[in-house]
C-alpha cells in the first residue's frame, strides 16, 4: 500500500487482493479442516491464521548435516491436509522433499497461490524464479497437478466480486504487464484488458501471440496496450 | 564399489558408469570450452576436473539475509557456458536463480545428468526428489529443454561402448527397478530388459504400461521380470 501511495494512488486494504488472501478464502469456503504446509512467505501463513487455519513450513529449512546424498529423513505431521505454494526465497531441498511427501500422501490438497514462473528482476540477466518453478518441480515428482488460485483462474475474480459485488465486468479493465496471466485472467472473466509494456512482456511477445496458430495463445492478446501506465493515465 | 562388494559382486572402477562420468565424456567430446555451473554434488565437479573442465556451484548456497522477497541479486560468471543438473541435497533458491539465469543467457548448454524425479526413499511416505525435479523447475522458468545424458538416452550407452567396444547388445541384459528410465534405456539401445520389482516400480505399474494406449508407454514394458535380483541370480 505504501508503494501505491508513493506512486500517487490512494488505496484501502480491502481493495488489494494478494493471492495469499484468495488461498485463505478458498480453504475457508471448502470448510478445510487440517493444517497447511506452506512453501512460501509469512504473508500466506498470516492470511491463513486470520481465518483460523494453522500452518507450518514458513522460514529457513536447511539440509541437516547428517543427510547423506540420496537421503531425506523427517517426520510428517499427520494433521497436514494441504500444501500451498507461493513465492519463497528460502526454498530448499528439505522443503521440496516435505512438500512432495505431503502432496503424494492421500487426501492432501495441492494449491498454487499463483503460477508465475518468474518475478520482475532488479538486474538485467538475473532471473528471479517464482512459485510456478516450485509447482513444476512438485508436479514432476508427484504426478499430481496443482489447483491454481491466483491469476489467470476464475476463482480469484470470484473472491474479488465476493467483497465488491457491485463490480461490473464490462466496465472493468484488467491492467497488467504479463500476457500469459494478466491478460488471460481478464479474458477468462469478461473484462477489458490493457497491457502495459514497461514490465515483463514486450510488444514483440504480444505480436507473437497474435500470430500464433494455438487458440490458447489468443487469450494472451490484450484489447489495448500502452508503453507504460503513466502514458495511459493521461487519458483518464 | 564398496556397496557392490558387500552385496557379493566384484566390480572394477571402469565397469561403473555414473552419469557424472557421461557428462564429462559428453562435454569433452564436443570440445567444450568454458566453465560449468553445477547443481549437483561433488561427484560431477570431480569428473569434470578429470577432463580439465572447471566448475562452480557445488555445496551449500544459502539465501543472503539482505535478499528481500521478490529479489535475487548476484554476479554471473561470464565464463560459464553450461549448467549441469544432478542430484543435489543442498538445492536452494539462490542455486535455482543462478541456474535459470545461466540457462536463459545466450550460448549456455543445459544438461541433465539424469532425469530421475525421485530417488529410492529410506522411509515409507518420505519422498526424496531427484534431478528431474530441478530440471522441470528450470525448464518452466527458462522455457528451454535440457539435454539428458543419463538413462534413458542413447548417448549414455555410446559412452559405455566407447570404453567396452566388445559389448554385444543382443547378448546384454539391462537390469533395473525403474520402468520409465531403465527399461526404456534398454529398449532404446537394443538390449534385453529385466525388471526387478524389489525397488521403485511394482508389478501393477508394469501391467498399467502393458495396457496403456500410449505407444511410448510400451517402451517401459520389460522382456523379463523378477521379484528381486537375488531370485534372478539363481538362474545364472
Amino acid at each position: 500500500m505504501n508503494k501505491l501511495r508513493k506512486l500517487g494512488y490512494v488505496a484501502n486494504m480491502d481493495e488489494l487482493f494478494p493471492t495469499s488472501y484468495s488461498t485463505a478464502v478458498y480453504l475457508k469456503s471448502i470448510e478445510f479442516d487440517g493444517k497447511v504446509f506452506v512453501v512460501g512467505s509469512s504473508g500466506i501463513s498470516k492470511e491463513l491464521a486470520k481465518v483460523g487455519i494453522e500452518s507450518i513450513g514458513v522460514g529457513e529449512d536447511l539440509t541437516p548435516s547428517h543427510w547423506n546424498p540420496g537421503m531425506a529423513d523427517f517426520d510428517l505431521d499427520p494433521k497436514v491436509r494441504a500444501v500451498v505454494v507461493g513465492f519463497d526465497n528460502q526454498f530448499s531441498f528439505p522443503k521440496l522433499a516435505k512438500a512432495c511427501s505431503y502432496v503424494k500422501s492421500e487426501d492432501c490438497l495441492f494449491i498454487a497461490s499463483n503460477l508465475d514462473e518468474t518475478y520482475p528482476s532488479p538486474r538485467p540477466g538475473i532471473i528471479v524464479p517464482g512459485p510456478g518453478a516450485y509447482v513444476s518441480a512438485i508436479e514432476a515428482v508427484t504426478g499430481k497437478e496443482a489447483i491454481a488460485l491466483g491469476k489467470p483462474g476464475k476463482f480469484f475474480f470470484d473472491c474479488i466480486r465476493h467483497i465488491h459485488p457491485d463490480i461490473d465486468p464490462k466496465r472493468t479493465v484488467m491492467i497488467g504487464d504479463r500476457l500469459t496471466t494478466d491478460m488471460v485472467f481478464g479474458r477468462n472473466n469478461g473484462l477489458k484488458t490493457l497491457h502495459v509494456q514497461s514490465g515483463l512482456c514486450t510488444f514483440e511477445d504480444m505480436v507473437n501471440f497474435v500470430n500464433s496458430d494455438k487458440p490458447e495463445h489468443h487469450l494472451c492478446v490484450p484489447d489495448y496496450y500502452a508503453t507504460s501506465l503513466a502514458q495511459f493515465s493521461h487519458f483518464i
